[in-house]
């Protein structure tokens, strides 16, 4: 799993200041989240090949985290995209999405597809053979949904002292990885349990944008590798935060204990602030292993 | 007149590409023409003072021409505005704005007024004192207006030389400047006339985005200052000019030559030619008075 940054600030965007935007490889998947203005040109600096992108999840309705998404679905047109495309979005996002390309006259000839959300319970929305999404239903000021990716490893992992002095060969690989039990030329068969461990567990990333603290995250996150959270504001404003359902960098690194993830990347920053590392200083109070976003950052998990 | 372009290219924004937007300021007022997506972040680099844009013309619905809008119009609201805006454009485009505000829950706090057009006659859409706006009504795959801004001086202009001698107070140049007589102290009146000139013919800009090869504006344009003419292809590609009802440096030049304009401005270039150079010298076999519009460069009238 691969976490490239496209923006990571709230409100408007400004030049080096990009609004809300990710993009997550995942098991061969590109995923977009959040697609903010001027978010295709942060697609074509990033330097990745983003006509790979097959699903894009987008939050809620707030501009600073979609107002990109029809330019990048005309522009998908006009590069000739053939490939079908999914968009995960709050009811209405198909509504915005059709009546602009409605009037443009520009209907895309690529087949376009929408998930229109609504529930404010957790769901299971994509899944393939290698991997899940499932919402995250959030605290803010219209619908909004977190989105929880979980990369499921099914290959069993080959136990190399338990191998020594077997002559395999390379589709015997294939096989332990599988799951399978070996059998040996000389008509011996051993178990796959003696010669391999069971599979990695599942690598998660769950992204968070925009909420108040809702304790009840904490459950859904539990033991993430890498949790995003929203920390548009630091603790001085915490009434602020409150009224705008937002949270400060201090609520965010409380989620990220309670939940016990691996790390915690911060993000969505008001621009109020100049220093982003006070966002830093807050958060390592309550929970260390904390690390800012910054546009065009990427993040191995 | 000072005009700045935002944009100037065609199809998709890129780094230092950006699609349609130009800030025409004009006797105190700061217009808006298009407003492709990313055009609020070149407002930004352009160090003008956009708070002041109180009136945005949009051609018409392709997504390079106004994908910025939303977002600018949500931005005003984010900056504290409170001066009423009024955007001009096709008919729809109050059913875009205002789908995707109340889906954000983020109606704006200042007074949002919209001018829908639908003729293909043109038309006055704005005037004060000092200047009008007219439509000009193109021909394009979708319903799309350029525009003509016509300031006109109401000021007279003094004759240096009928005036020496006199022993005259600013308040007298004012008088002079309105039209009115001149009342010396002694008792003595002297005709307005014998003492300026007639006020400067108007000063005009048209601006023509996009649209095929339409000889029916050379009647319209004639004589005005600057002439934007859209020139998304060279000669080479005029068939392909023809089919997307585009024109060619060419065509715009043959506009400019035909309508005895003063000087022409090119721009909403294919992203297929590396060389812009290739523009000017095409059109300039045609008409010599011809720039290239380039992002961020300005131009006074």
């Amino acid at each position: 799993m691969n976490l490239t940054i496209l923006g990571c600030h709230s409100a408007t965007p400004r030049e080096n200041k990009h609004t809300t935007s990710q993009l997550l490889e995942l098991k061969g998947n590109l995923f977009l989240i959040d697609c903010g203005e001027g978010t295709q040109m942060q697609l074509r600096k990033s330097k990745i090949k983003f006509a790979r992108i097959r699903h894009i999840f987008i939050s809620h309705l707030h501009g600073d985290h979609f107002y990109g998404l029809v330019g990048l679905i005309s522009t998908f047109r006009l590069l000739g995209r053939t490939a079908p495309l999914t968009v995960y979005g709050p009811k209405g996002i198909k509504e915005i999405i059709t009546l602009q390309l409605k009037l443009a006259k520009s209907w895309t000839d690529y087949e376009l597809h929408f998930v229109e959300l609504e529930t404010d319970q957790s769901e299971l929305i994509y899944e393939d053979e290698h991997c899940t999404v499932r919402t995250l239903p959030l605290d803010h000021r219209v619908y909004t949904n977190g989105f929880l990716f979980t990369a499921q490893s099914n290959q069993r992992k080959i136990n190399s002292e338990a191998i020594l002095g077997l002559d395999l060969q390379p589709y015997h690989f294939a096989q332990l990885q599988e799951g399978k039990d070996l059998k040996l030329e000389n008509g011996t068969t051993l178990s796959n349990q003696a010669l391999t461990y069971p599979p990695e567990p599942p690598k998660q990333y769950a992204f968070c944008s925009d909420t108040a603290y809702k304790e009840d995250l904490v459950q859904q996150l539990e033991g993430v590798d890498l949790l995003y959270h929203e920390a548009t504001f630091l603790d001085q404003h915490k009434a602020l935060a409150a009224k705008t359902k937002h949270s400060t960098a201090k609520q965010a690194a409380t989620i990220a204990r309670k939940a016990g993830v691996k790390r915690l990347l911060l993000g969505h920053y008001s621009n109020r602030y100049s220093d982003k590392n006070e966002f830093i200083e807050e958060a390592a109070t309550v929970f260390a292993n904390v690390f800012l976003s910054e546009d065009l950052k990427s993040f191995s998990i």
